[in-house]
């Protein structure tokens, strides 16, 4: 971290500052010039709060150098991590299908589902069980029954499940559930995501609305510094000035996070686009960019689907899409092996 | 509503969307051109999931006529809503100022922030007990002992106090709280909202950091639905490309909210240009532009502010931007005499 | 288009509003409902202007069903378009890629780029002349010598040539230019596009990095509207909140274009991403997509490149680049066979 | 301007980038940390390719510490810059209303339209000659008549015009206007922008829809640095999110702007919300805001306006604008005796 300070400082605020950044365990190495003073930082610069230096009479400017997480950043743990849940494996050239409907709608349509991705190839099955709205008139799912039909799901197939946390208060709810999702509107719920630190199930963090790489990443960390390293991250899409489709997929963000990070990352199509017909050819294009997984609204009749009919596509569609991730993938190896 | 068909609707499928919106005590008038159909729903929209007629395979477009929210839509209570707090009345020409410390750190701080802004002529005294960051290594508030030191400045003051939720489970700690507050990144929190709505306390709703005016009229109407119509509306900043203030203050919308609704609205300059040089022109234009308050972060020691002391304002400086807004406030009483 | 009206509409307007639709060819089907009158307009609509009809009086609302642009709708021109310059075919299933430096430097410089792309599979060379930059004080181009230098690369490699327009008074410099280069900046420099319309060139339209895809269409409709059906579109990037990559490659766009429009669209991951290390995953991700082409820059030496070093890939990066995408065309070719 | 190495730089590289910065008449100021070596820039930086620094491979990172312009900086001209025109000043305590149509479309239009303005106190006529439009099937302006009508308004009634130009080729048009308009799609029209500044006439610079503050000084900077020192910045919103309003004016950019630089700014509230009812609150709250004038839209007869009649107001609503805008006026001096 680099500290540039205002002409001629104030001694003693100098002194202050300097005694300060002594106490958090860091060295601090002065360059004196003409026109300025700039301090730099030297240990991990991580616990520095930046906004407060900012805030100081007699500072400049702060410039981060190294990055504000630590427990997420590649720089720290070169490896890929692997996660793990029923007999899925996520990143480190491990790669995954989730799929399954937005909502949990009854027992009929979520084993038909079920059985149905389990089939073309899905390794997990989502389902949402609380759908809170941006209406309060629209449907808001099913709730502890929704987990407990998914349950049964898993029972029948063996597939094992991903479901959204909406608030700590349904925590006691997902015991049995195999990956805990945190939504979109979530991604900045710290109090959440502490106590999420605290289990040990991985939890597949979606990337905020308008959140950049950066914040996602320092989400991430929120829950890995608890002591859960199992942490899945998940693009679908931002909020841009384009409106023909409902967020702004952003599929960049895959290299950026696999330099950045060593955490795996999957990318959901169907949130992103918002319309079925753009998933097939995104979700290739994830697949091509690098990303770990893919999570995909599957759903048996999606006209009637009371949620994000929209995007959904049917069962005979994601076992094309299958396929085609498939081809994508063994020209992936062929790719890196050039 | 208007639904717009595609050409040559399967008219099983035409009958089945006619009978289901029906179902819903609404009226259709059908018009078939030589191009298209088109339905026109009559009667209480405000229920109708646009999403979920958007699927459906006859469907080219649905548009709204009707906006989708209804307890908080000026059309059906024309008058400005008036919300009263201890002495402090906030809409319907009635104005006021909600001063404070972003965080509340110690005794003596928030005593003497609260004697001080008092004196300038603030109603009401904001503070932070639960201040979550974007690092989970910053500081993150004095939590259940900030709700007590601020009732004990209030108790020494008698300024009625603000103070940010940021989860369920913190509710019973706010019984003696006169305004609840809910932060830019819990607007979208609906099960948050619901609960919320069950209370009949004054709610002070940020507009989230990339939600458009809807979005917010839209979440002041999860709390209304619950059954309380107290809420205050708060303009806070948007994010968008210009990086120069922390945010980009969206003035237009304190028109437009008065148009839309009749719930009061008020403006916090301090987080939307995150820096003390520019809250005093935000805020006199914000009196100007129609906002029925302000909120404003005000800090004893602002270089030592443990959280957004960048943006914090001294006392003097307070006092003397309460002057303008005084001087602001009668101008705006002469300009509507006109 | 569909016109709502307000309720209870002045006749004597009404009446205006009609002749006035008359006037222009079209067919006017009311349909008065107990709430409010739509007036549904049957014909060309895309000549009429939106705005206009809204800003009156008795109008409430207006949208368009039909898209606003003609030559450039796949609806009116179901085949996809192909374009030819040199050897070089885009669109339909053709694919190109054309690659060089962001600037011409000198003859030495332009002389071996153009040579090792040829070898690596390049179609076309691209090298920019005329460089206004942000600061006034950065390198501007070589201007009409750049031109002559790249000119002279065609003669030796027999490549066609591709370089940005900034102006109207540059044009007779493109006589023997193949491709003509709109950039960003300009994609709403409506006085060009007209120009550009009377020559039958193939023009290169980029994308603003802050309009839409219907903006971008449009555009290409300005060019087309004058007579010249040979517009290749090219996605760069928008303007977005994320800052780890210059902008975001918006690869959605590909697949929404492809339904809207028969023109053929390539993708530019230099711009887009502005850095080197992101460019092969974007690029390949881009085929998969559906993209017709790639544009990608070139520098024998990117540390010395006069502008954008830092997005620029060596020779060799590219000849690997281009062994990647030849496999990806492959497997897209087998995945469209399944 | 601070250079951060990478960890240990080759020292060859290092030597020819310590050079080239000597060339360009800087002094440099080494600091060689344990982790990382710095250097600092002295001198005048301004003209230094931010670019091509950052990529290069010994270098980690590049920090301005100085605005990356130069005439148009207040560090460097501390005094306001006030320009005239006509009997009008703007800047330095200077106001004025600049007021017409958005499109000139008939000799009898634009002169009852600038009568009726400078009687309720504007001190100059806008209005649109040149009106390329997003769609080419609409009205595009009257051209060089529209500039010869505006030109006759000003015989008639002493005002100066106040017009845009759209493209080079038009510059002999404009020998008579007093103030040549920029649009916002021009404002990174970079060659445009130096031809202005070979001329002396004043320049209203509108700032781009998605634009920061700072390119938008530098695009200044391109006037200024030509030779000419007269241009008149103007807010007049930007993309965002929200769709309410036509785009998002953003207010704090006045006192960023009035901090930053010494030139007027003036705030376009008509462009900025789209919509005539909102024109009046934004107007008032840009003078309070320290705007130095405005720009607002009127027409005799705002539905039939060829042109974004939506937002123009009758000019009986600008009179009574005017005299709104006369007491935030006085309410601002008496503000600034506290």
């Amino acid at each position: 971290m680099i500290i540039i300070l205002k002409p001629n400082p104030a001694p003693k605020q100098l002194e202050s500052l300097k005694e300060w950044i002594k106490k958090m365990g860091l060295d601090i190495h002065v360059s004196a010039g003409a026109h300025s003073t700039i301090l730099g930082l030297v240990g991990d610069t991580s616990v520095v709060d930046i906004d407060l230096i900012s805030a100081m009479e007699i500072v400049e400017k702060v410039q981060r150098i190294q990055e504000p997480y630590k427990a997420a950043n590649r720089k720290f743990h070169p490896n890929d991590t692997i996660i793990q849940f029923g007999n899925v494996k996520i990143g480190g050239g491990h790669f995954a299908m989730i799929a399954g409907p937005c909502s949990v709608e009854s027992r009929a349509q979520i084993m038909e589902v079920a059985e149905k991705v389990q089939q073309a190839g899905a390794g997990a099955l989502r389902g949402g069980a609380f759908k809170p709205r941006t209406s309060p008139y629209a449907f808001q799912g099913l709730e502890a029954d929704g987990i407990r039909l998914l349950l049964d799901a898993k029972k029948q197939t063996g597939l094992p499940i991903v479901t959204e946390i909406m608030d700590l208060s349904q925590l006691h709810l997902f015991d049995e559930v195999d990956v805990i999702q945190v939504g979109a509107r979530n991604m900045q719920n710290f109090l959440l995501l502490k106590e999420l630190g605290k289990t040990k199930k991985p939890i597949l963090l979606k990337r905020g609305f308008s959140n950049t790489i950066q914040e996602f990443l320092m989400s991430a960390e929120y829950i890995m510094s608890g002591g859960n390293p199992n942490v899945i991250l998940c693009e679908r899409g931002i909020r841009t000035i384009e409106t023909a489709t409902r967020n702004t997929l952003d599929l960049s963000a895959i290299p950026v996070v696999k330099e950045l990070s060593h955490l795996p990352i999957i990318v959901d199509p169907s949130h992103a686009t918002g319309h079925a017909k753009y998933v097939k050819p995104m979700s290739l294009a994830a697949v091509v960019s690098g990303a770990d997984g893919l999570m995909i609204e599957v759903h048996n009749d999606p006209p009637c689907a009371l949620c994000d009919g929209q995007q959904s596509i049917t069962p005979e569609a994601f076992a094309q899409l299958a396929k085609g991730v498939e081809i994508m993938r063994e020209s992936m190896a062929k790719e890196q092996a050039i």
